[in-house]
Parts: C-alpha cells; structure tokens; sequence
C-alpha cells in the first residue's frame, strides 16, 4: 500500500429496525453509504450475516476506490461491555444475550472491530461533525422512545467507570411518580421521552378533554410526537400544554446535567429533535424560567445536525480515536 | 536548597468561622496545623491580614524544620474564578465580592498561591488520604448546610465548561416542589441538607405530631441532624421518619449522580456524615430499593475519612496537582 493510499473506516450502527453503515474518513466526511433492514426477528445468526454482509460490500467499495480499511467501528443499542466485546442485553434486538460481536465480527471479516455504545458514537459524531462543533465539552440527549446520552469531557468520550455514564433518562425528577420501564420511578424518562409524550396527551382525550387530535385516535392513527406538535403549532390547546410540559421535564433534564457535569453545550437529538426550533425554543425558555443564578453560564441548547446518520458517522470516527 | 529539603505545601481552607491550615507533603501528610476564627464580620481586610499571618506562621515553621514551601494552596466556598484568581461571592463570607485573593496573597507573601472551591479540595483530599483510596472515579457529597460537590475522573478533578460542576444540591428532584435558597423549586438541598431536614422535623412538630424532639425545642435548644439521629436511634417515630426519608433523599441524589457519569464510588462528607453508618447504611438500602437494574455496578457508598480537615489537606495537595 502506497503512503497516498486514504484510510478509512466502515462505520456501523445496529438498530433493531435497520443496520446502517457508511465509509467515513478521519475528518468524519462520508463517502459512500449502504443500509439494511435489521430483521431481528430471524435472530442472532442471521442479524450476524447481514452485518458481515454490509461490511464485505462496503470494504469490497472501499478496495475498488483504492482506500485501505482502518478497522470498522460498530454500535449497538443498550448494554454492552467494550473490554469483552460483548453485546449483554440490548433492548430492540430479541435473543441478543451476551453475544461476542467482536469476535464473530473480526474472524468472519478480518478487520479489527471497535465496539460502543450507540448513543456514545452517535455523540462522538455530533462532537466532530455535527452540532457539537466548535466545543470541548457537550452532553447529547438522545430523545425518542426512551431518552439516550452521550458526554465529551476535554474533547474525550466518558463513558464512566462500568461504561454506563449518561443514562439520562433514569435520572429521578419526581420522586415517587410515575413509573419507568427500567422499574424506578419518577425518571426524566417516564415524563418526558416520544412515549412518556404521546402517553401523557392520551390520558388526557380519554378522560374526556377536548382536543383535535381526537380525531386522529377515532380515526385508528397512531399518536407521535410529530402530530402533537402540529396540532399544537395548530392552535390545540391540549396539544400546546402536553407539547410544553415535555419541554419543561427536558429542560429540568438540562438543568439538573448543568449542575453536575456543566457542559458547554447539550444537543438535542433523537427523533423528538426533528421538531427543531419547536423543542429548542420552548426548553431554553423553561431553563432560563426554571434554572436559578447558580447555573452561572447556562449550556448552550442546540438541535442535532447529522439526523440518524450521527450513528454510524460516529461509529467510523470512534476507530481514529485513542484507546 | 539541598535536594534533601522537603518540598511542602501549606494548605488553607477558609471558612465562615474558622481558618484552618497546614503543612502538607505532596503525599497528603499533615505536619502541622494551625488554626484561627475567620471573624468575617470585621471585613475583609481584616480576614486577609488575618490569613497572611496564618501563611507566615506556617511558613516560618516550615522553615524551622528545614523544609520548603512549594507553594500556598486556598480553598474558599462559593462562586469563584480560578483563571482570574478571584473570590466572586463566598455565601458565607459578607463584604467579599470580586476579591483578587490570588494577587493579594501572593503579593504579601511572596508565595505561588492556587485557588480552588473548598469542595473540590475537600474530594482531592478524601480522593488521595481519605474514603477515596483505591478508586479513580468519585463523587464526593459535602452534606451540611447545604449540599456541595466535588468529583474526580480517572484521577483528576472535573469542575466543568465553567468551574461550576459538582453542585449536586441544586440538581432537582421534584420539579415544582419545594423552594431552595438558590432560587430552583425542588432542589435535593431543599430537601436532604441538614437544614431542609431540621425544617422538616420542625414542621411536623408545629403541626402538634408526638415527639420526643419536642422537649428540646420547647426548652429553646437547636434542633440539629445530630439530635434527630439521635432521638431516632432511642426509639422516637418521628425523628426516625424524618431521618428515614432524608436517606432517601440522599438515595435519590446518588441514583442521579450514578445514571449520568457512573463513578466508583460516592463519598459522603460534611457535617451530616458524622452519623456514619447510621447515615450510609439507609443509604445503601434505599438505593438498592429505589434504583433500577440498569444502574449496573451501583457506586459503593463511604463515608469521608478526613473530617473537617479534608479541606486544609486537599488545599495542600492541590499545590502538587498537574495544572
């Protein structure tokens, strides 16, 4: 291989629905992109081959342009362990209990394989390439069916000291209130995720308030997040209010990650965040109503930029990053 | 100098009431200690000329035994500018607003002078002498009036984007609930510090609950943590249900802590930690009651080892720390 020849790695983010996966340089620039659906449901061998599939096409792109494969760089939802290389027990893949990803992975492809979570390499994307630019320090909320983290510190991934740091969402914000589906109670998440959300304004129209999106429900379609903010960009009030609460929770979420970590800056992203303006708004204005003096400089609030390619964007860049 | 001179630190901690110093080794060995009332309320002035010659003493002994002073380590409460070298506004110390104590200092000396938050010297101190030997990751909680912070990763302290990290009293845990000092609605503080315990105690007594507290107030004594524990420990309901849900209080605050940056080990100090295992061992078992399967590994809970002179030997160490 000649010095000219350009790095690059196979970035790869595992999801239950799709598996998505990307050539991505040093800098974080992607040249070619490739996706599958997960079919988690044909289980654990089966995910394996699709995977090992997309890495051969990619790596086999990767030879035809002359670039040399750094390593492939994997993230999965839910818990894992980096220093085993073992998914434990991620959430949306079904019979995914202690699999060695990395060791399957590497034997059937020959490259070294970098394991982490998701939402970290989803962070480490945004950090680079997306809105986390320009920063040393940012903590990424991760917000759709449950509520995800990432954290910089001085440039740096922290990942804690059992790889479990950022878990946001089981922060407790009510002691004693509703409860979670990782069985505490009270969690950011149960008040203020995609479902805590549509939840919350369900309660409401069954016990009877009047609200457009009524319709929605008589009508057999499913309540989103998305449809809330409509009907409340709209004019419904119940909208309005359940929209508007969800983003005093969140910014609770801020304020209380402010005291303890003090970030320069938290991203919100995740499916939620593609009401952009719509969420960010309505939390900056909550942290400065909620928040007290002591917060001194406030984190600045901003939306994700790179959307659902922040996975695997993330994914590539974490195999450049020191060990 | 020969190369046989021992290099020292003298360590200050600068407090509402007291001014505690000593000499410290870069190991954390304490060779002397001096102390003085801060008398704050004669002003300024008078505290600095008050510390300076606290400075002189110690390093006129150090100079006695043949030692040398590598430099003065401070630690002060309260808002403050370690760039600048300035004292913004310590809660405890009126008058003292935008004061450059590192200039000042180091001026009337001749001395390097470091600045730090008290807590923060407080956690280098248990972290390297005290409850936090043998890990790399703590969270040290000063339990007292208030509830301060101070937090080490992979061996080092993190103070945040804007030195304000660690304030983990002002996370909160019941949005709208009740008011802190600072401003917030439903700060841990305003309900786990001894203070929002000595309040709650006092409320249910006002309110005509039996206890055997009642005595003590009706003959014009303080209540304290230290009685209720106390009264709790001889059978008393209300003293033990007050104390009770302080722990789980506390318990919460350690689950938070826990789910966003996942520390080895949370370090319980201040005044209230005096009650040792009466205060960790509730502890502990309201986490294990209140906390989620997710939490992982969940954090050993200690109490500081170092009392009230964790800050004086942490302002000495810090002397020694890589800026």
């Amino acid at each position: 291989m000649s010095d000219q020849t350009q790095k690059v790695a196979i970035g790869l983010d595992i999801g239950g629905t799709a598996l998505k996966a990307g050539l991505v340089t040093s800098d974080g620039v992607v040249i070619t992109t490739s996706s599958l659906e997960t079919q988690a449901t044909a289980g654990v061998e089966h995910v394996l081959q699709r995977i090992i599939g997309l890495i051969q096409e990619l790596a086999a792109q990767a030879q035809g342009d002359g670039r040399s494969v750094e390593a492939v760089g994997v993230g999965v939802p839910g818990t894992l362990s980096r220093s085993c290389g073992m998914v434990i027990a991620p959430p949306n893949l079904p019979g995914w209990r202690n699999v060695p990803i990395v060791k399957r992975l590497s034997e059937a492809t020959g490259f070294r394989i970098t394991l982490d979570n998701d939402a970290n390499n989803a962070a480490l994307g945004e950090f680079r390439c997306g809105a986390g630019r320009g920063v040393k320090n940012l903590v990424m909320l991760t917000l759709g069916t449950g509520i995800g983290g990432g954290m910089i510190f001085n440039g740096r991934l922290w990942r804690g000291a059992y790889e479990n740091a950022g878990e946001i969402g089981h922060t407790i914000i009510y002691v004693g209130g509703r409860t979670c589906g990782c069985g505490q109670q009270g969690c950011l998440e149960a008040y203020a995720s995609a479902t805590a959300t549509v939840a919350r304004a369900a309660e409401r129209i069954e016990s009877g308030e009047a609200s457009t999106l009524r319709e929605l429900l008589e009508r057999g379609d499913a309540l989103t997040t998305k449809r809330i903010v409509e009907h409340a960009a709209a004019g419904d009030i119940l909208a309005q209010e359940v929209w508007e609460e969800t983003c005093r929770y969140l910014a609770v979420g801020c304020i209380n990650i402010q005291h303890i970590v003090n970030a320069e800056r938290i991203v919100l992203a995740g499916g939620m965040s593609a009401a952009g303006e719509a969420l960010r708004r309505p939390v900056v204005e909550a942290i400065e109503r909620l928040g007290s003096r002591m917060l001194g400089d406030p984190p600045e609030i901003r939306i994700a930029e790179l959307g659902n390619d922040a996975g695997f964007i993330g994914s590539g860049l974490s195999v450049f990053e020191p060990v």
